[in-house]
């Protein structure tokens, strides 16, 4: 990867890359820890974030990792089975925490309820199975980790007296939350599952039969996937986080001094589960991994909405948030965003890198670049990008592999290029429109200007931290500033 | 109290009482344990069912016990002070599970978060001071306890953009749920704390200056009780536990086989939390203590909907459903209901009276007779009546004493009697119609019959404990029999 105007960005980027390179593709059939190798943080677990994050970059530029990673969850399919069974569902219960399968977290409420991890791994598998094509590990894994999941969610849903179908009582990716009704990114994931469960089945009849998994399980996965229930303030005109969120008071954060920060170290969480404050994305990571589900408007209205209610106490969140505030337009605050999770370890943002490094924050920083300024996303198993640059980056380059493909696109202020530098010819999208790529035929397509939006406020304190190095040598602040 | 055709009931309601009077007349300044001083279950420590149950009988047989119960609260007021201080809350909130008055609960979701015996300190104080005119009480200790608990349901609760008074991510009585939002029980509970805390601040303006609460303060008591949000659910036509309880999938009762109970030993309380079963009266304990929130109809609606759902794994439940299943018309199963509280220790029902009486529910012995019953309330600090009898008892008599004065009810199946033994001439309620009490003029009033109902239905298994000698010696069955 690429960066030009922002030197110290650029190392961190390789930084990044070269750790998360190093954690997945030496991973030889193990978890990948939420530190890599690089220190005693987590005790050497890994969590959820391994397949949500990690596996993204490793998906596009190492497969190889991203699918040993996947064969090591589909290995403790028994033991997500028996998990499954004590809480008295269907299918598989991947832990959120653990090491060698079983789920370690001490919490209940903060760990084993948060069942999106099974989406999660879910959507992982889907997204390797497009983006590596390797069919081997469709038949062998792939099937079997869909159906398990989906079987989960089908058997932790019920449909209510309206037919829509409910998912009461869990955890979403925000820590200041705990066991809510409909989380929006727990349900819109779980839809995507059940979905993604069905087609695996009808293309892997063989595979299906012989898990049991017949024409009415298939169609009752596809009714609760047709019957999510998302709610909707509509009211306020945004999605809540989960049901009954946006009636929850907002956190005092006026009242808030800055040494309070992390909040979970000074506040019970008695009061943060009540509140209105967002550790790290959740609506706006349902935003981003389940985009197609919004538009572009609700996107912007949601993220402004969360950004006053996210403190950032996670290192999971800057590289999301950063890639839908550049999709919505807010690019110079995306720019602070992606170097705060470039920067993260470099800069010991947390003080606790002796710990180990923040490997998701890492591969967050690709994917803040390629998600975020880049525009990149793979829903429904084809490329899109909808690349635009802030004003502190003058040009970003990438490479993607894709089904034996190796894509290079070249991004600055006035146009992006698409080469195909290996492979079949592919027809990928530039900003909604057709971009048909064949090797040794560049595409050039112009960049259209981003919507123009108020800059959305933080809590106090909580805006990103501003990168040091503008690449402009201006000194120049953006129009974005937050006071 | 006597009771007719039923000798053992008799005796287990003496029984009840001479604990209930010897954990409380000689607890000395200290705590009611749950189990008195009679074994080692629950390590001696006290809980919310203190106030709401025990202090019940002793206030209207042996005040003065109740009266250094109250003051015992109100001993441990600094400590509460504290507690809420670390909480974020103002006021104090006072432990759920205590010995001293620290809060020992271990798991903060099912102790910390039930709020509500801060209510039900506050309603045991006004009951107290109304029963007993124990002005002294009042002046030293009741104001300031009023004062500290309305303060804590002020600081706990916020109006949302439809200007209702909301009491977010508390637990209610039943302990098959967990961090709900709008408590039916608590925040109608929670409203009569805040009214009663005005009028004493009023009554007391010296009292409530020391303590600094001025008029803006009690009226905002008054504007939060006015407003106070209290869920119905208008497709079923009944109250919700807590917010969205009714659309929670119901516990497959039909595949939960006898010896799964206690539930909270077999299923995990991720799988209790998220579902519709309920461990103990918790709806239903806020249809009779906060009685005059509701109409009959919607008792007896409220009450049918929760008897499908209530497992009764606590001792803490089959009084109030005897005392909410009379008033409605249940009779029949209100005896059941009455018969299993009162046996429950002498019959061992529980298998763990080895471990010590079950004070709450030999309490609740009295309760069922005499608010069951006797149907008794004391709403607003005046006396009614609305007895009752089922067919299985023929008289039933007990005494109060309110004020200085000591009354006499009898009961049989046609008539009901009032006798002032002792005081000033009263005036009491029967079946809604006035009642003027004095020495020497007892007065008779016939009993109108029960409004017919279908009788409820219980989840498999879990209908109470028919007692097994009947009085009319028939052995015939109630026409209110669950099959």
């Amino acid at each position: 990867m690429e960066l030009e105007g922002a030197v110290e960005l650029q190392q961190a980027v390789r930084f990044a890359l070269f750790h998360t390179l190093q954690a997945g593709a030496r991973a030889e059939g193990r978890a990948i820890p939420a530190k890599g190798l690089t220190g005693p943080g987590y005790d050497g677990h890994t969590f959820w974030d391994t397949e949500t994050f990690v596996l993204r970059p490793l998906t596009y530029t190492a497969p190889r990792a991203a699918g040993d990673a996947l064969r090591w969850r589909h290995a403790t399919l028994d033991l997500a089975r028996e998990r499954a069974k004590v809480l008295g569902l269907d299918g598989a219960a991947f832990s959120w925490r653990t090491i060698g399968g079983q789920e370690t977290s001490g919490y209940w409420p903060a760990g084993t309820a948060a069942f999106h991890v099974n989406a999660g791994i879910a959507d992982a598998v889907v997204r390797y199975r497009f983006a590596s094509g390797d069919d081997a590990f469709e038949h062998d894994a792939a099937v079997e980790l869909l159906v398990e999941t989906a079987r989960l969610w089908l058997s932790s849903g019920h449909h209510d007296s309206h037919g829509r179908f409910r998912i009461d009582g869990v955890t979403g990716p925000d820590e200041y939350s705990a066991i809510a009704d409909n989380n929006v990114y727990t349900n819109l994931m779980a839809q995507k599952n059940l979905l993604a469960a069905a087609d695996a089945a009808e293309r892997y009849p063989d595979r299906a039969w012989g898990l049991g998994a017949g024409p009415e399980e298939v169609a009752a996965w596809r009714d609760a996937a047709r019957t999510m229930l998302v709610p909707h303030d509509g009211t306020l005109g945004v999605h809540p986080q989960a049901e009954g969120f946006t009636q929850h008071a907002v956190w005092d954060f006026a009242h808030t001094s800055p040494e309070r920060y992390p909040l979970m170290l000074h506040f019970p969480y008695f009061d943060l589960y009540r509140k209105q404050v967002v550790k790290q994305a959740d609506l706006v990571l349902a935003l981003y991994l389940r985009g197609e589900a919004f538009s572009l408007e609700e996107k912007a209205r949601d993220f402004e909405y969360y950004e006053a209610l996210t403190v950032r106490d996670s290192s999971l969140s800057a590289f999301v948030q950063a890639v839908v505030a550049a999709e919505v337009g807010h690019l110079e605050l995306a720019y602070d965003y992606f170097g705060e999770a470039a920067m993260l370890d470099l800069d010991d943002i947390y003080h606790n890198t002796r710990d180990g490094i923040h490997l998701a924050s890492l591969a967050g920083a690709w994917i803040a670049a390629v998600a975020g300024f880049g525009g990149m996303r793979d829903y429904g198993g084809s490329l899109s990008f909808a690349p635009r640059l802030p004003r502190r980056l003058s040009r970003l380059a990438f490479c993607l592999l894709f089904r034996g493909r190796r894509i290079r696109v070249e991004v600055d202020h006035r146009q992006a290029r698409y080469a195909l530098l290996r492979g079949d010819p592919l027809e990928v999208a530039h900003h909604g429109g057709a971009v048909a790529l064949a090797a040794d035929e560049p595409v050039t397509r112009p960049i259209p200007p981003a919507p123009p939006r108020r800059a959305p406020n933080q809590p106090p304190g909580r805006a990103p931290l501003r990168h040091r190095h503008s690449s402009s040598g201006t000194g120049e602040s953006s129009k974005e500033d937050r006071s």
